[in-house]
C-alpha cells in the first residue's frame, strides 16, 4: 500500500516520498518497506537509525526522521490500525463441508458449520453451529463441540471429548489422549507392567483456547476438566484428571501433572511444572521454571524456584554465595583476634 | 443409565431417588449426573458436601448422604465397574483398509489389520497382523510394525522406523526425525553450517508404549533405540542414538540427549533433562526437573536438582538459607562476645 | 550386504566368516548382523566383548577380535561409508502433484515440486522451485515458500507464513499459530478476557531447519522472524515477535518468550528458557535448563541456572553447602576457644 494512501486512511499528513509499505514493525526491527512509529522523544536515537520506509510521528514531532514521515495524532494506535490493513486477509471459511472430508452420516452438524479438505468426523459425534473445523482435523466418536468454536488444521480429538462453545484449538492440540498410569508388579518370570484402563474423558469449558502442539489427557474416570475462558499456550502437558476452574493462564511447556486442581484466576508461567494430586488456590501465580511440589493455600500469591518458594526467600536464596563470602571473611577475622588476645 | 439399573448391575441396593447418572467422579468434583463413592466414614464431610447426584457407600454406612446411594460391598471396586460402563464407547477399528488410505502396492499389510481414512503407508512397509492403524497416520518407506499395534490418528514414521509388537502410538508421536547435527566451520566467506546426514533409524521393542506429540529422533548411524516394555508420557524428546534398555518410564516433556544410555526399570521423572552421551545405570530414578550431567552408576538410587545430587544433599541445599541465616547470627555473636573481653 | 562385499566396496580385507550385515553400531550396542569398528587399542576390551557380526579394525591390530574381521586404513572413516551403505534409502520424491492433493488454482508451484498425498495449499500461496511438501502438509493462504525446501510429513503453515530457500521443516512443525495474548479486565459482571488480534506473521531466513513438533507463533503485528542458517531443535516454542538474528542454535524443549531479540551465533541449550522482552547478545550461549530473566550483553559468553549467572558463579553456588558446612565447624570451634579464654 503506497504511504498516500495509508496516509489518508489514519487521517495523517504524509511528507517526504511516497513509499511501498508492506507491514508494521518497531523501529528496531523495521526494513525496507516496512512502516515504524514514535510517540516520545527519548527514542529519537532509534528514530535516526531505523531502517524503516516510513514512521508514525506525532503532530508536534521536530526531530526529524531519515525516511517518510506520517504526522498522525497518535502514533501507537495509528500503528495498530495500519497492522490490521497489512495483516495476511483472514481466511474465509465459508460453511459448507468439503468434498474430501469424511463425515459419518450419524454426525450431527449444526448450522453454518466448515469442515475443511481430509478432515474426520467420526460415529454419533456433534458439532454446533457456526463451527470452524479446518482441513486434516480428527474428530473421534461421540464428540461435542459447542458453538463458534474454531480448530485449526491437524488438531484431533479422541472419543467422547467434550469442547465447550466458544473455544479455539490451534494445530496439533491433542485432546483425549490416554493418560500416564501403568501397575507394575514382579512375577516369577519377570516383571510385569499392565496399562491402566483410561476410561474418562477431557472437557473444556466455554471460551478455552489451547496453544499449538499442546496435550491434554482424557481422565482416568471421570473428566479431566478445563474450566471457561482458561487460557492454555504451545507445548502444554495437562495429566489426567487434572481440574482446572477456570479463568485461568498457563504459559508455552508448562505442566500440570495428574489429578491435580488449579483455582479460579491462576497464572502458570512458562515451563513450570507442579506435581499430582495438589491443589493450587484461587489466584496464585507460579514464576517461570519453578516446581511445586505441594499444594499452594494461597497465602503465598507468587511462588518461584524448585521446590518453590516466596519471591522473597527465593530472592535471599540468590544472594546466598555472596552472605556465604562475607561471612567466610568475618570468621576468618574473628579467628585472627582470638588468636591475637 | 438410570440408578436403578446401575445398582443391579453392581449387585447393590438403592436408596432415594432413580435418578440419571452419566459419569463418575471424586466427591469434590462431582456435579449433577455423577455418581461418587466413599469408603471411609472419616470423608463424611465431603459426602455431606459433594454435588453428585448419587454415591455408593459401603453398607453399614450410618452418616447419610445428600443425595442417592447406592449400598455395595465395597465402594472403590463398584466405582471401577460403573467407569467402565460410563465410558465412551471404544470405538471399534475393524479390518479394513478404508478407500481414501493411499497404501503403495509394494506395502505387506497382515491378517486383520485396520487402515483408516487419509492414511499413507508408503513403499516397501511392513505392518503386522491385528495393527490399527488409525485415520491421517503416515508410515514412511520400508517401515516395519510388528504385530498388534495401535497408531493413533496423525502419528508419523520416517522411513526405516521399526516397531516391535504390542506397541501403542498416541496422536502427533514423531518417529524417526533427523536428530540435531551440524558441523560449524569458519571460512573465508563467513560462518559455514552444514548438517550432518543422519542415516540411522529409530526401533521400539515389544510393549513400548508413546505418549502424544512425543518425538524421537534416528540415529546418526545404526539405531535410537527404545527397549522392551518402555512408556513413554507426552512431549518427551529423544536423542538421536539413544538406547534405553526397556522396562524404564519416561514422564512428561523429560528430555534425553543423544547417545545416552538409560540402564532396565528406570523411572525419568516429568521435565527432566539428561545430557548426551552418559549412562543412567539400571534401577535410577531421575526426579522432576532434574538436571543430569554425567553418568549415574546406580550408587545413588534417586537424584534431584541441577546439577542432579541425592535427595540428602538437595534437602540440605533447600535448607542453606537457614543454616547461614543461624551461622550469620552466631558470628554476630561471637564478634560481640570477643569485643567484650 | 555380505561382508565379503562390503569388505571390497571399503577397499578393505575380510578375515573370518563372510557373514551378512544390516547395520552400524557402536561396539557396546551392536548386536548379531551389526558392523561395529574400533581404532584404538585401548578400547580392546569393547571389542572383546561386542556382539557384532564383524568389526572393521586398522591393518596392524593384533588383538584378536570375537569376530570376522574387516581391516581398512581408517576404520571410522570406513564405518561412516558403510552406515551410508545400510542406511535406509532416501525415498524418492519425484516432481508431481498427488492426485488426493488439493492445491487451489490460484496457488502457483515453480518447477520441479513434488506435493505428497493429502497436501494441502490454500488460496495464493508461492512454492519455489524444487521444493518436497511431503503427505499431509497444510499451507495456508498466501504463504510465500522459497526453492528447494523440504517440508515433511504434518507440518502446518498458517496465512501468511514466509519460508526462505533450502529450509527444512520437520514432521509436526506448527508455523504461524497465534501468540498468547490478552487483555484482561474486571467489569461489572465479573472478569473479562479478551484476545489481543494476532495480526503479524512467521518469517523464516534461508537455511533454517527446524525439528518435530516446534512451535513458532505468528508476531502480534509485523514479523516474528528467524534468521538464515538457524537450527532448531524439536518441541521448541518461539513466542510472538522474537528475532533471532541468524547463524543461530536452539535444541530441544527450550523456549523463547515473546519479543525477545537473539544475535548471531548464538546456542541456546536445551530445556533452556528465555523471558520476553530481553536482548541476548551475538554468540552468547545459553546452558541447559538455564533461566534468562533479563538482557545479556555478551560480557558472559556462557550463562547457566536459574536466574542464569556464569559457570563460575553457578560452580560457587554448587558447592554452597560445602562451604557453609567448613563455615559451622570453625564457627563451633570459635565458641569453644572463646568460651575458654
Amino acid at each position: 500500500m503506497k504511504a498516500s494512501e495509508l496516509a489518508k486512511v489514519l487521517g495523517g499528513t504524509l511528507e517526504g516520498k511516497d513509499v511501498e509499505l508492506v507491514a508494521c514493525g518497531g523501529l528496531e526491527e523495521a526494513r525496507a518497506g516496512d512502516l515504524s512509529f514514535c510517540k516520545d522523544p527519548k527514542h529519537v536515537k532509534l528514530v535516526e537509525s531505523t531502517k524503516a520506509s516510513a514512521v508514525l510521528l506525532p503532530k508536534d514531532w521536530d526531530h526529524g526522521a531519515p525516511c517518510s514521515v506520517i504526522r498522525v495524532k497518535d502514533p501507537n494506535d495509528a500503528c495498530m490500525k495500519a497492522a490490521e490493513i497489512f495483516a495476511p486477509p483472514a481466511p474465509v471459511r465459508a460453511p459448507g463441508i468439503h468434498p474430501t472430508a469424511v463425515v459419518d452420516p450419524t454426525a450431527k452438524l449444526g448450522k453454518d458449520v466448515h469442515v475443511g479438505p481430509w478432515t474426520v468426523i467420526e460415529k454419533n459425534a456433534v458439532i454446533g453451529d457456526g463451527c470452524v473445523i479446518e482441513a486434516q482435523v480428527f474428530v473421534g466418536e461421540s464428540c461435542t463441540v459447542g458453538k463458534n468454536c474454531h480448530f485449526y488444521p491437524q488438531v484431533t480429538l479422541r472419543e467422547g471429548t467434550v469442547v465447550g462453545k466458544d473455544c479455539i484449538l490451534h494445530c496439533g492440540v491433542r485432546l483425549g489422549g490416554d493418560g500416564y498410569g501403568y501397575t507394575t508388579s514382579v512375577g516369577l518370570t519377570g516383571i510385569k507392567i499392565e496399562k491402566i484402563p483410561q476410561l474418562g474423558i477431557v472437557e473444556l469449558g466455554d471460551g478455552v483456547e489451547i496453544g499449538s502442539n499442546t496435550t491434554i489427557d482424557r481422565a482416568r474416570i471421570g473428566r479431566t476438566y478445563v474450566g471457561p475462558m482458561t487460557k492454555i499456550d504451545n507445548l502444554v502437558q495437562i495429566g489426567h484428571n487434572v481440574k482446572i476452574a477456570g479463568y485461568s493462564g498457563i504459559i508455552a511447556q508448562a505442566g500440570v501433572a495428574g489429578s491435580t486442581q488449579i483455582g479460579k484466576g491462576c497464572l502458570i508461567w512458562a515451563q513450570a511444572g507442579i506435581s499430582g494430586h495438589i491443589k493450587i488456590a484461587d489466584g496464585v501465580q507460579v514464576g517461570p521454571q519453578a516446581g511445586v511440589p505441594q499444594s499452594l493455600d494461597g497465602s503465598l500469591k507468587y511462588v518461584i524456584g524448585c521446590p518453590a518458594e516466596s519471591m522473597k526467600d527465593f530472592g535471599g536464596r540468590v544472594l546466598l554465595p555472596k552472605m556465604v563470602a562475607k561471612l567466610k571473611a568475618e570468621v576468618k577475622e574473628l579467628k585472627a583476634q582470638l588468636a591475637a588476645k
